[in-house]
């Protein structure tokens, strides 16, 4: 029996909370503590047994976490905390802004390989286990076209928006995949599809007393990058509708890569997620992936890595041998 | 621009054709020969620029391939093929025969670590891509059942058995996983399914001339392990019929991971392959890891690996820095 490994929470929203969960799902890790930059005693954890603690004494830690579980917004916390996590600890984070991700690596790299420590950067599934897709998908067809499709899911980004509209007191917007779209590349005829012939925007939005609801919803489909391009649907509900039918957090999608091999042969590889909850399941992708940077630890590589670095068989508390015989 | 990968195949059936399509596909690889132990000038290629070389005269080509990718049959090519191939070069195999893995893993794993080269085994779909998502499956969400449904697609082994009953002339039979069990395990509810409800076998036989129908029909449907446990289908169809209808080789089928994280929520992973060629798909997935084989050979690994132990980044032509700016 090899000792557990100890990990770490830094932030406790709801990625922290399924963090929390998906450890207790795993035998071979034990959660040392949750950090917080809020009064500590003002945070209850689902096991009241494990310490909160503050994140300025973070550094007393070194000793006694193998991991740390970086569990902060992508927009401000990570870009500051990553690389300053990544000094001291190894780390395993979930940042998603796909556009910055070349700077952050940078940063996180620089202050990994400093620290002597692993960060394992953009965790999750998407970045993470569809980047994975997207990588086989091109390399073993490398004759062919890669389709994301996202949803039918809750886009924080997109609900956001709406809620910044004057008017609007709260709104939830899905992304929903478009089955017409999804079929024809699942058909092999690699079509070209543009932005509005692969997903729908469904909105649901309750407005403030007196709010004028035609104002509104021409605000939310005439609104650049984020509807214009789409075919958008606004539903305006009650507070207690909102709360009712859309306080759940369900994502997923699909990764299909339609190629051709030989003379003209159609091959199709599809991924895809279906989730009841999108922060649950990126919390059971990041500690699957904390098990793996713990191990590349202690084989001695240090510096920043994203999933591609990532040999598969050190996500699993099986050995080598045991996957071999068991799961090839 | 860095050299290319010199590749070679070892048997030239329906897999070294295959790979000889396959490296047409990725510029930076090179086919230097095709070794067979027929008589080189029977062996027509597709490219007939590439040299033909007997089997016996290999060793001469240890300086000229930097990958042999091994095209044999698991039952009685490999076996012998495998080490003594890890011996002199680097190699990449397919080796499917799931039960014997371990054993031929270790002597492949001694000839390659005594010839200081690496060998990826039992690559391809399954084992393979199939294989690694079982794995992720199980790291990600611990708490669940795995299902790998095949199909539809033509077996080898199930056809073969056809062929060995008195009075059939020629047979193709088709593994066809039952969609109602397929939709069961999406639903998220963990069904335990038995052999029959998950998969269906169609048979498609030409009798010889004067041969018992009926009785060729009951040897079929009551074949222990091959066919008494399926709902078995059996189609008597003419020798153009089956050359007409039949000749392809598609194949495919689903792995989907059934979990459950934090309360009680449901979350679905599904990964699955739509074939028209079956051979070429396993040769195009053999050279993605002739490519990784490859690098980690130049990394100074050396002895038997599996897909667990290849990094995803190291399929890919792409750099690293490349693979997170556009794919991440």
């Amino acid at each position: 029996m090899t000792a557990k490994i100890r990990i770490g929470i830094v932030g406790y929203g709801n990625l922290g909370r399924g963090v929390e969960s998906a450890i207790a799902q795993n035998p071979d890790m034990a959660l040392v503590a949750v950090f917080t930059r809020r009064d500590p005693a003002s945070v209850a954890l689902l096991d009241s047994g494990i310490p909160v603690v503050g994140l300025d004494v973070i550094a007393d830690y070194r000793d006694k976490v193998d991991v740390m579980i970086l569990c902060g917004g992508s927009k401000s916390d990570l870009p500051e905390q990553g690389p300053k996590m990544a000094s001291l600890f190894t780390t395993v984070d979930s940042f998603d802004t796909h556009a910055r991700i070349p700077e952050y690596f940078a940063a996180v790299d620089a202050a990994a390989t400093k620290g002597g420590n692993v960060a394992l950067i953009s965790v999750g599934w998407d970045p993470g286990l569809f980047s994975l897709n997207r990588l086989f998908g091109e390399a073993i067809l490398p004759q062919g076209e890669t389709y994301t499709f996202w949803g039918k899911g809750v886009s924080q980004g997109h609900s956001d928006a709406i809620r910044r509209i004057p008017g609007v007191k709260a709104a939830v917007q899905y992304t929903v995949p478009l089955q017409s779209a999804v079929e024809r590349v699942r058909s092999g005829t690699q079509p070209v599809l543009s932005t509005r012939e692969k997903h729908r925007r469904d909105c649901f939005v309750v407005l403030q007393e007196g709010a004028d609801a035609d104002a509104v919803r021409n605000a939310i489909v005439t609104m650049p990058d984020y509807f214009a391009d789409y075919d958008t649907t606004v539903a305006f509900i009650t507070e207690d509708e909102l709360a009712h039918d859309h306080s759940g957090m369900p994502h997923g999608g699909f990764v299909i890569r339609s190629g051709k091999t030989g003379r003209n042969t159609v091959q199709t590889i599809e991924y895809s997620l279906a989730l009841e909850s999108n922060p649950e399941f990126t919390s059971s992708v990041l500690v699957a992936y904390a098990r793996a940077a713990c191990r590349m630890r202690r084989q001695g590589q240090k510096g920043a890595r994203s999933v591609y670095d990532v040999a598969p068989g050190l996500l699993s508390p099986k050995s080598a041998e045991e996957l071999r015989k068991a799961l090839l």
